[in-house]
């Protein structure tokens, strides 16, 4: 390791033990490889993950945990190798920083399921052994081979949500051919990723359903995100009578919900996408097998369909809708996660707000 | 109706009651219409919807009831209109017998998804009002689109049993692309569909792997069925070791089994096919997401598969195992079916068995 690592350069918020509870705390980044880009880091999307891993919802946290893997920044060194970004550039980096780049997965761009193990971009254990640590914190050096373009016209503050809850949505929604004009979406679950299925769904042309067990998000679901139609997902009437209705559903729900009323709502031949982590997955195979029907999961997206998406999101106009909050924040917003307080995204404006104490 | 279908001449065997216990019984068929085939039954297959029906655990059994849908036998006379068929022609009828013939499902091919249901071959309620009659009979009348080509080089014996177990594996199979040679399926169970399925996999140059909860079926499965592996469901460590190993699942088991230890088994993007009705399908999400795989049902298939199944069985010398039996032997042949004592299908002699008393 460089002497350059070694100097503790790198400000960041982590969490010390399974309290979660984030405080600063300085540490090393590699010296910057022939490959790799620096990023300073202007802004960082909190995601639902950032909640488990900080609190050791499965046990394999290591500790000082840095979170944050929907990271934006500017380049502002890259490795005399890098081919792809120059200083300056508006990059992004997602849910992973590394994978074995030889495999049939990395080979088709699906480098997050490398079977060598992709690396996670905080907690993971990287080929080198060090403990990746995420985007709460003032820069990163990555493979150039894991971060993206953001088009300058498009807001950095924007862009960190699109790499986690964007690539979730998209990426598993092309899989399944579902930017066919015409076509119907249900939308389980109003969240992060929820909202931006709605977005891609209207952006691909289609008659966008928003199923929620929340009757207060229905005129925002309409008006400001611009579903066609919201179901209350307790109204068996309503639910019943889109019956063999829909073409596709995105299911964004972690929350446990039966399967049957929904699986039932789709036409034959017709796709439920999970993106979402309930306790289990059950319905009844008749649901399944008499309408010919597809349940797939997904889990975030590849460098392929990463970069893809967020050149739609640019060149659409597509935006997540997020509250922009300063690190001391941090805290207080992984708590209004939790309790489902936020519209619909936070994003940690690095930049303004992480400062050395 | 006419004064022939008045006449009773139909013979048949029918359960009178939900003891499912089956006894000779006359009846009539409708008169031949324009566009209707007259077939004179030779053979037909006992499929496990046998055993439902007549024993009513649907609920919905309407007696005398006449099951029977993998039918094989003879054009005995044709109508005006009819296009495909000729008098001598050797055909098959399956599953359903009449849709709408006008919707995007019955257009495509799909019969059997009609959007105005398509009806059952036996216990069904035709358009006209009529409850259908299966194949424990020996005639039927079918409007030509329902009926199947078998080449006259393949034994009608034989052929029955494609009708409802051939296509049922076959349809979900090439649809889900699962006839790419090299790839690797996984058959779980090995009763009628099971060992078809083990059979086309075969002929589609896959590595095919058995699932079997009796280690009873391992010398057949492997010399008799020419599958490439056999592994005994309760084995752990076989089961573990195959791990993300397989591209395709078809799951033909209706007894209740779990679903983790077989997802677990799919590489990434791996698909399931399920074509057994268990009482529930149950998984983790984990298994689901982070593989991107899919489960999809399916059921039977439409005509446009079921005629290239039958065709691509006969260019490919593909024969199901049967056990042919006369039609005294029926209820006994049901028991054996419920005792899943067969290898690997029934077929009804009825040509040879069937006669008036």
């Amino acid at each position: 390791m460089s002497s350059e690592a070694a100097n503790e350069d790198c400000l960041g918020w982590a969490a010390r033990d399974a309290s979660g509870v984030l405080s600063p705390y300085n540490f090393s980044r590699r010296a910057l490889g022939n490959e790799d880009v620096y990023i300073k880091i202007t802004h960082c999307g909190i995601c639902y993950a950032d909640v488990v891993w900080t609190r050791n919802k499965h046990g394999d946290s290591k500790y000082p945990l840095v979170p944050g893997h929907e990271i934006a920044g500017i380049v502002q060194k890259v490795g005399s190798q890098v081919q792809r970004f120059n200083v300056g550039d508006h990059v992004g980096v997602g849910t992973y920083v590394n994978s074995c780049r030889d495999c049939q997965y990395c080979n088709d761009g699906l480098e997050v399921h490398c079977m060598k193990g992709s690396v996670y971009t905080f907690n993971g254990v990287d080929y080198d052994g060090t403990i990746t640590k995420g985007g709460y914190s003032s820069y990163i050096v990555v493979h150039e081979r894991y971060c993206f373009t953001i088009p300058k016209n498009y807001p950095l503050a924007s862009a960190a949500p699109l790499l986690c809850a964007g690539v979730t949505v998209y990426a598993p929604m092309v899989r399944h051919k579902m930017n066919q004009p015409g076509k119907s979406l249900g939308v389980i679950g109003l969240g992060g990723l929820g909202h931006m299925a709605v977005k891609f769904g209207k952006a691909f042309g289609l008659n966008v359903t928003v199923f929620s067990s929340s009757i207060s998000k229905k005129e925002e679901a309409l008006s400001v995100l611009g579903a066609d139609k919201f179901v209350l997902s307790s109204d068996q009437q309503e639910m019943m009578a889109l019956a063999k209705s829909l073409d596709f559903i995105v299911d964004t729900a972690s929350g446990d919900h039966p399967f049957d009323p929904y699986m039932a709502l789709l036409k034959t031949s017709g796709v439920l996408v999970l993106v979402g982590f309930p306790s289990e997955v059950k319905f009844s195979p008749a649901n399944l097998n008499l309408g010919m029907r597809t349940v797939s999961g997904s889990v975030t997206g590849g460098t392929k369909e990463t970069q893809e998406m967020i050149n739609f999101c640019a060149a659409n106009g597509i935006h997540p809708n997020i509250e922009v909050i300063p690190i001391d924040y941090a805290n207080e917003a992984l708590q209004r996660v939790i309790n489902r307080d936020v519209k619909y995204r936070f994003v940690i404006d690095i930049e303004n707000s992480l400062k050395q104490n």
